[in-house]
């Protein structure tokens, strides 16, 4: 059986204007790939209601699940809660259960849930909040969609929290040799055990070192004893 | 008058499957960001043919311009150009131009131009060649999608190709203003001055250090004095 699919969708103009690097995405790919999950298309838009609406539409009719990274603090630019909610046609209000999180925070640390902070609570009817260990403002899913914040601490909680809750597939092995020869050199080799080997994936990441040229070959599949055999013969074939 | 829009279309299994991360689309969004090109929108998608030329199309047809990274190497995964060529409806094949390029690296460097390299040189009808300045296998710019390399090194020489001959805007000029106070605290001051400043962009990226809350407040513009006026306001009321 096929695993189940995901997409992510990354919302932030902060990434798209080069001044923050994403790291969630890096994060996430490699915790669903543990998880027996495939990553098959990652979306970053900036901070648009018609963009965020159009692109959680797209994603969530097109694969099993959805993770989304980013815009449901407190301010002003968090549109992400209001833009999921339009996106299904839900109402978006603030929620008992998520308040007395907030509320049960706030009287810990002395500060005041005021108005600001009490968007944090803001839910879209149907979802189910996702447990944030960090900070304690909720994530939420609404249907396929797991929505996120973007701050990579909290992000990473609520991943965790999330994805015990989720269905994987067979975990995605992989193996890889690093072979210090041009791709033009290999590219034939590689071909002929991609054609032998179609339950893999073989992947080819040239370099170049000092001047050198050199490649990194990934194979990957989901039965140990195939990629085994097929990173044997890429190694007696190419490192000769 | 408005920026030129672009989007990016990073290509990649490796990226998606969370064994390498991507450093072209942050280096792209930072070039971009001092071009005056506002990127909107970016996309990774598999080395899967339909999911790469519906991407094309619906980014060429969204954007001014769309640049891409990877899958033009010379191994069987490489299916990139043949992807956009299908994308706009044109032949794609060995051009001379392209292979009097290769030619002339690999007679420099001793090795042979055999078949799997000359794939390289398949460059779709129409199409302009970009200067490879690293390794000398060109990209190319087919309507407005600038087809790249994803290896680092080669994909930022491309991009330093193709800047030049694009027709930017007005450069985003961006300040910022670290405050050692949790969002809910700021949000209503940011909210007031992005009411006040509706010809800039005021964006609130919180963060955690040490267990206290801090955020980095990032406004941004292309009128210099505008910008300045936003950030004077800001420190006067948060840093009191």
């Amino acid at each position: 059986m096929a695993n189940p699919t995901a997409a992510m969708l990354v919302i932030g103009d902060e990434i798209l204007s080069g001044r923050t690097r994403d790291a969630n995405m890096h994060y996430l790919a490699g915790e669903l790939t543990k998880h027996g999950i495939d990553m098959n298309e990652v979306r970053i838009v900036s901070d648009d209601a018609a963009a965020i609406e159009a692109a959680v539409k797209a994603l969530s009719a097109g694969y099993d699940h959805v993770f989304t990274s980013g815009g449901i603090g407190p301010t002003h630019d968090d549109i992400t809660a209001d833009c999921i909610a339009a996106a299904f046609g839900v109402h978006l209000g603030v929620r008992d259960d998520a308040r007395a999180i907030l509320q049960a925070h706030y009287d810990k640390t002395g500060l005041e849930l005021n108005e600001t902070r009490l968007r944090m609570a803001r839910i879209p009817d149907g979802a189910d909040l996702i447990d944030n260990p960090v900070s304690s403002a909720p994530g939420f899913t609404l249907k396929n969609v797991h929505v996120m914040a973007g701050v990579p601490s909290v992000f990473q909680g609520m991943v965790a929290s999330v994805l015990p809750g989720i269905t994987g597939g067979t975990p995605l092995l992989s193996q890889s040799l690093r072979v210090m020869r041009g791709e033009g050199d290999i590219a034939p080799t590689l071909s002929a055990v991609a054609d032998d080997f179609t339950d893999l994936s073989v992947g080819c990441y040239p370099f170049q070192k000092d001047g050198a040229y050199g490649a990194n070959i990934v194979v990957r599949g989901t039965e140990g004893a195939r990629v085994d055999a097929a990173m044997v013969r890429l190694a007696k074939e190419l490192q000769t």
